[in-house]
């Protein structure tokens, strides 16, 4: 019964098949090998159009990099102040933008809205000598509070972006599950929605260590090559990171994995639900958020449930309650339909 | 009758007379010369202690030095979301941190509250391998609104900061203001209320371009010399920083010239009221904002007046007014009576 | 026949059976997982004591991390001119230090000598308001031209980096085989030799992607979890660079694979000597330089021999002479007995 | 008697003048006043051309803002081992570039040369993922040595540059004793021989705090004005530093004292030379290095002669001799003859 994240789930066997495969003979490092080409390819096919691809290990490193690229040391990103990017890099976006600056917006839900951005870009000073430019907006999609945003809902905060002179950032750490809520295509939720950079993940969704940034505004790509390299993100052995994405790729493996966590959230959030706990957001994909009892909480400890109480900003304090603990579940590829019975038997039991 | 700002003024006629006196001879460059330490030793009096004293230039210099001294790349500065630091200094502190962070929370009236930073504190995460860590907060004294924080203010302040384990930084570019005000001492406001880096200004207040950064907290003086040359703010012919700050407290004239300008303020306010403006906080130092109507507005234009129409965030819509427009009204050492009188005149008029 | 970098040979199997083993089940990730602990503990074995133990998964990420962590934003590290943290890394150690600088010397051997460190800690100023200061030697162990410092070597260094407050810092990418030539113990190459901090690649070795920093000095280790953090370094599924090192230490594959990738340039040197084309240093590991008559490496070319031209300026112009062409070669664990056969067939055969 | 530094020396009294007589009334700040548009205006009727001019106070800056406009942080500058900007500038270059890297070279005379910088393009790697981009040469007219370039120098070195696609950066700290001596026009010694980028100072040279970055190729100009706001080099009373700038340039101030400083310099080295210590390089501007027997030194500094002892690398040991000390003399607009001749004096007795 795990469910503290799903970077605590191991990789897919198809994965490391796929490394083993690539694991003979020689080719040249840094990218320059027939694996990398392949996997390139793959994703501008996925993705229904050429852009520059550059494959990282980390989805930090992902983010960090692509924000690095579309905002000077004098910019400033706007996002949610949950925002992965503004809470849990220990500041990468700070260190690869030399210094640029996020500006974050509060809402109850983790995702940020045109009125909300727009006000920010309205109501401060901006450009000139004495203020930071605005230079992106970013999101997370799938958002911290695992929901989603859907495609009007991204073209609406591309129109915004793009009418102010900023570009648009998506945090796709787990886009593969936003794609199988939503239904949308790789592409209708990219850059056909006006997205300029994606940070693609792959790793929570089932591969080791491999995420890729896809980069559909042409001129964001300009430098990344030296800003890679200069992180210490070149792979010299860059087949495994193309490997591990060709495995998740083929045969769609990658939305199929995404569903079988989303399912896994769904029921879990059914069963919370039906034992009066119904989660705190709908159940979009594989993150949840649920206000326990103590008692439940404490049960469910007991048994060994493994997940991290929480309780982001984003979340109402009167949606949880005084006598309740805020805890976060998440489901993965391997969550299996016996730990699901296994956690809500408990949450019955202590009921 | 500029109103536009208090750096719009010129320099107190004492100042440039002590240039004039020190530029005779030769003396060694880079602050190792007797006019230096002379005014380090008259900062230390009218401080009451010792402390590390270096001169700058600017006060985002002295700002952003400041800040850097107290707060490593991975590390965070909590302040108001209007702070001077915050929007008017094009990312300096983000600079001179190496990537640091601002973390700013709102209020409607540009003050800091313990209840506020303390919510940032206990809502976000910090430090461990992913969060930056909170290291300091910044609060500025008179702060942007023109109001000023009580020592008891400034004390509950640093409790909180020290409590938690960071320091606490005054950004004083108007703090003789707020000196006048309050009528406490500069050792009352800074360091007895528990201040650890004060940024004292002297440029606003009257002299041509200089302030002192005062170190209370002996750690962060560690390395604030190679900072500060390393971005260009050692001056070599270092004698006309000292001479200027040393006409500045020679018989009080910072705190005299202050008086002039808080005097001038608060008749400007009064006049305000008088004709039905009220300025939206109470004239406390030599900053105001007036919602004034817009004919009144056009009139003073037409009449010379300068000034800036604004609308920080920390100024609620609602005392302003749908037909109204928000402006921000500076005096200084310079403003005459002459310009108060003509300018109310024309308030007066144009109602 | 592929002399082109030991980064474009394949990883060990044991490596990726090592990984596969690990993939079982949930653990948590970002290095909270018994994975990691043991990883940790068998390099402590190994080098006969506790340290501080970072993994990353790139060489310029460990060497970029240990040099941030020795050098302040105003400090200095001296290296030879050529070494790889000063050419071939896109300024990540500025990038990482935040701005501190590489003073590199020169020499005929990729080696930095202590005469020439000394040189020029004794010739330039350091250190006050104006210069930078020298916080770290860094050396590579085995050099970039594929020799090798004996233990002495080290130890004559670090004594003149203590005697002067530095710390001293090793680049490992090739440690291994710098310890299968020279007989030396982890620990006797290292920390009992005077290194404080060791980046320890497993990569060119035979791993995937795998480093390992070794912090002997404590005092270095303070901010690197953030650091690490920060630059994207902190893997989330932390358990497969642990795996890999397992695998490598394991049974010391390490050392064996090093000692294939040796034996095979000794016999690349001795059979290029033989055909009179003696390589222009000392075959001690696995890189090899050498001066190729232009009709010799054109038949090797066309041969399909895989190997990059190359005249690092360590290489005097007189040892390479006009109708030559520098060459490097690079074995590694994967380079065949045949391979080595075919090169120096076709090499006499040019001839 | 004093050669310590140039610095040393106080404001030239037209120059007090001139700040006495702006300091009247208010104008607005951050140089968008009269007194500033009136100091761009006179400097490009000086250099005979319109170009971006942004004024600062320090030399640091001035060096440190056009360096960054110039060198992405992926990027290089390459100069003299011994240039202010790599040894006296606390790493000031690499902080504003954030993290560029200065790539020196030595030579016997401070002065770099077409060949050395031209080695340093060829014989290293530059581009592509790997290695950082040379992006500037930058030469200080004059020389640490106080040597000039003359304008073919000049010419070379920028054909070098821009050939290469470098840009060539000229840190004018003694610009004007460079004209001086050469003859040559501002404009001629700068963007008509090819200078991409001018630190052009007047602190040295009888100003306060004064100094002029002009961009002559408008590309390197798109950020300084954010850059310069950031690192908190954008002064608000502006009109300060304007009116040093006009009063030196008023009838060719600066030229004036230049002459007076170089003509000082030529009297010291002549008797020097008479008095068998021939200065190491020939008195060209208003810097000269002489190596001084024991005994002279000591009588010198027993007679209250201040200097420095300082042996730049570039100084070949030989041209210092075993029982000699190399010493620093600097003369200045007010370095008097008399000072001259009773510094001679006492070099003449202890002989």
């Amino acid at each position: 019964m795990n469910f503290a994240s799903d970077n605590a789930a191991p990789a897919a066997d198809a994965v490391l098949d796929a490394i083993r495969e690539a694991n003979r003979g020689h080719v040249l490092g840094y990218g320059n090998d027939a694996f990398t080409a392949r996997a390139k390819q793959r994703l501008a096919d996925v993705f229904e159009r050429d852009c520059a691809i550059f494959l990282v290990s980390t989805g930090t490193a992902a983010n960090a990099l692509a924000l690095a690229a579309m905002t000077p040391p004098w910019g400033a990103v706007i996002a949610h102040e949950e925002a992965h990017i503004a809470t849990d890099e220990c500041g990468a976006p700070e260190f690869f933008t030399n210094g640029g600056k996020l500006v974050t917006v509060p809402s109850d839900d983790a995702k940020l809205t045109p009125e909300a951005a727009g006000a920010v870009l309205d109501e401060f000073g901006w450009g000139g000598a004495h203020h930071v430019e605005a230079n992106a907006l970013s999101i997370a999609q799938a958002s911290e509070a695992g929901t989603t945003y859907s495609v009007a809902e991204v073209e609406a905060l591309a129109r915004l972006a793009h009418d102010r002179g900023l570009g648009l950032h998506m945090d796709g750490a787990r886009f593969a599950n936003a794609l199988v809520y939503t239904g949308a295509t790789p592409a209708e939720m990219s850059w056909k929605a006006g997205v300029d950079v994606l940070s693609l993940g792959f790793t929570k969704g089932g591969a080791m260590a491999a995420e890729a940034i896809l980069v559909f505004d042409e001129r964001y790509a300009a430098h990344l090559e030296q800003r890679r390299k200069r992180a210490g993100h070149l792979f010299s052995k860059h087949r495994y990171l193309a490997a591990q994405i060709l495995a998740m790729l083929d045969d769609g493996l990658w939305l199929h994995l995404a569903a079988i966590a989303n399912t896994a959230a769904a029921r879990l959030a059914a069963g919370l639900a039906a034992a009066g706990h119904a989660p705190v957001y709908a159940a979009e994909t594989n993150v949840l958020f649920a206000a326990l009892p103590k008692s439940v909480d404490l049960a469910l400890r007991q048994a060994g449930a493994q997940y991290y109480a929480r309780r982001p900003r984003f979340i109402p304090k009167a949606r949880v309650g005084a006598d309740r603990i805020s805890v976060r579940l998440v489901t993965s590829h391997a969550t299996t339909e016996a730990e699901i019975e296994q956690f809500l038997g408990f949450v019955k039991r202590a009921a």
